[in-house]
């Protein structure tokens, strides 16, 4: 007896193979997936879901954001940097940022996300505690990290102390199913060597993921050189932190050398194209990295930077981006795209055991989408038609741990007014 | 006695000094708008629709695309291009283009752009009776155009018979509130000197705009070159057909004195900002042209090289890839994108006296986009927030000439099921 049942669905598993089963069948049971095939008779289920013939897909993994922000969408949005993070972006979270703040923010953001289809996420914030809060009850699987910086933020004084914070969570939470604590030091040119060595260490003892914003600007750039001798990528090798823990959002101005370096480290990379675009940071070489072997996930970043949470845009706006960009219109085909947002992405955080693909023994996350609507129809191709014809509000059910969290394109974890009185909450506050 | 009145609306006139009324009604009779402005007690109207504090903007116009190709959505897509046209798409335009293929195909266009907030598009296809019995029963706006080449064409056996067509289509239409005819040579490389100088004389003649694809692809541009001895722009100037009535699609990559030349001439640019990345065409210099004061507005084009008809998507796109390309995040910002794709989309189809902003005796071309969603709040800036956070699927109502064509995200003028069906029937057709 199967808990829960999903049958006449086009399940596209997304594993190394591209299995797919036209008119296939998943069943779930204690929340990961039993079987896979093509439909059969005779299975016995508490739960079924009909998927009327539409597709079936891993859940989409957010390899970078800072989900808190969803409180700052759009806020200042359309100034120089330097404008839109000193005078509207800082002064706010130098004066809101706390437990409340971003368990609100959080909650936003968990809504949008499951909206979209996304099942799991890593944040780089502060007040993690309330993340996790957060997630838990959005029922949503995350990888967590505390901002650990040089000088004080919202939830240390100092990065040493932010350090231990970090592996304190990582202690409270090293054996959740759904929260995953990394740790988080923000930037090279946020970080000393020192700090960054420091917590390489506590990467390595726990076993946990090392998440760092890298060569995000040509500023960045400059700045690590002036300050260090050399460029980004080989600072961090050069210290002595650049191995396969690193998940490194971003990485906009990596030169031919470095990307070498990436892929011989094996270091992940969370690429954020809409917000590289709209910050005007630049235009990552993604197909270089692809083609020297190196794993490139999707991130949104954080919503006041992109500004929506929405995997489906973010791997849209990256498969025309680099053709566009390189002259070239084969390079980051929608098979491939898809592959990076679930299964490469599963990879980059270190969950690829678990999650990323359909297959039995990996938990039911799970995504299905709407392709009976004209603007998905003649459908020729299923990759192709997710990857530049649909959209998230596509998205019309959603499976974490094999639990259903959005139905009929309704969100059943997340209360919607409440969020959105939340929201109008917020916003009093953050203009009084 | 008004016919219909809009109430409690966040109403974006998109006027040229951006007037805005946060509680504001819309007053409509006979198909035009009668008064608009601030919340007002004892006007009488026999309907009323309450906006809920949502926000009101002019239609979206989509001023370049081939709607019948909807049918081929996605079809071969991620090929190179030659491969595409030679091996997918030419092979079936040349068996099926016929009026049930253009009306078939016209009719599942004109739902996902009703539905995606597109009360106007501008359409260079064959067969454009068959477009113009689609938009008429859509209950749309539309300037047609029949593509007009040198070589046989599914309309045409010569660039005369398709000239000849235009002028009795012109004749047909000339007087009708909803299909505005108009000339289309098709570009600089498929029409000789003589085919695009009968067509400028017919637009005069007729007094009708003068649609063409110019400076798309580099190959074009060497093309042009290495026949006529100049770059696309200067030849389009040198044999005369450079001027006003000109609605240039495309135009990725014009020299500094050809945009210089574009703002002299007053020609008017439909920007396809994701067909131009996914054809790997290139990345227009648009601030550039904004800069020298050319009119730029927003095309879709054809779903098969986009692969969907979503203004939204292509101004959310162009507002953030002109800031990363460029190194510059002040560039194309929100209010500016916004009225590119109305006003200034309305100027570009020679349209701005009926419609392209919410002003007293304009055509009631309207949408209405539900802001009361997580991922649209907090909203601090409306304008921002449809750019950078909205998506088609957010607008709630449309109304043309004063009717209610999509009411509660539902098209009500097309029939999905209906629609579902021909795409299924056409995708065996196409299989076969």
């Amino acid at each position: 007896m199967f808990d829960l049942l999903i049958k006449n669905a086009w399940v596209l598993t997304m594993d190394e193979s591209f299995t797919e089963y036209k008119n296939g069948y998943i069943a779930i049971k204690d929340g990961k997936i039993a079987e896979v095939g093509e439909n059969k008779e005779n299975l016995e289920s508490r739960e079924v879901i009909d998927a009327n013939g539409n597709i079936v897909l891993p859940g989409f993994i957010n390899t970078h954001t800072h989900a808190a922000m969803a409180l700052l969408r759009g806020y200042g949005s359309d100034n120089p940097l330097k404008v839109w993070l000193e005078q509207y972006i800082w002064p706010v979270e130098g004066k809101f940022v706390s437990y409340e703040f971003v368990k609100d923010g959080t909650d936003i953001a968990c809504y949008e996300m499951l909206r979209n289809g996304i099942t799991c996420f890593v944040d780089m914030y502060f007040y993690e505690n309330a993340v996790a809060d957060s997630v838990k009850s959005a029922h949503m699987r995350a990888v967590l990290t505390t901002g650990i910086l040089d000088f004080p933020t919202p939830g240390a004084k100092t990065p040493d102390e932010g350090i231990q914070k970090t592996i304190d969570f990582i202690k409270e939470y090293k054996n959740d199913e759904f929260i995953y604590p990394a740790i988080g030091p923000h930037a090279p040119y946020t970080c000393s060597p020192s700090t960054l060595q420091k917590s390489m260490q506590v990467a390595v003892d726990y076993d946990v993921a090392y998440h760092i914003h890298v060569s995000e600007t040509l500023h960045e750039v400059e700045d690590i050189k002036n300050r260090y001798g050399d460029t980004p990528v080989k600072h961090l090798n050069n210290i002595g932190v650049l191995n396969d823990r690193v998940l490194a959002a971003h990485m906009v101005h990596p030169t031919d050398e470095e990307v070498e370096l990436l892929a011989e480290k094996n270091v992940k990379i969370a690429h954020c194209p809409e917000s590289n675009l709209k910050l005007a940071s630049g235009i990552a070489p993604v197909p270089k990295m692809l083609e020297k072997g190196v794993i490139v996930s999707f991130g949104t970043d954080g919503t006041a930077s992109n500004d929506d949470l929405d995997i489906i845009g973010e791997l849209s706006t990256a498969a025309k981006l680099h053709k566009g960009y390189n002259l070239n219109p084969t390079v980051l085909p929608a098979k491939q795209v898809l592959a990076m947002a679930t299964r490469d992405a599963a990879k980059a955080i270190r969950l690829d055991k678990k999650i990323g693909s359909i297959e039995v023994g990996k938990y039911a996350d799970l995504i299905i989408i709407d392709i009976n609507q004209p603007h998905l129809q003649p459908l020729f191709d299923p990759y192709i038609q997710i990857v530049y014809s649909s959209k998230g509000s596509d998205v019309d059910t959603v499976l974490i741990n094999g639990k259903v969290v959005v139905e009929n394109k309704e969100v059943l974890t997340v209360e919607k007014q409440r969020v959105l009185s939340i929201a109008k909450k917020w916003r009093e506050k953050i203009l009084s």
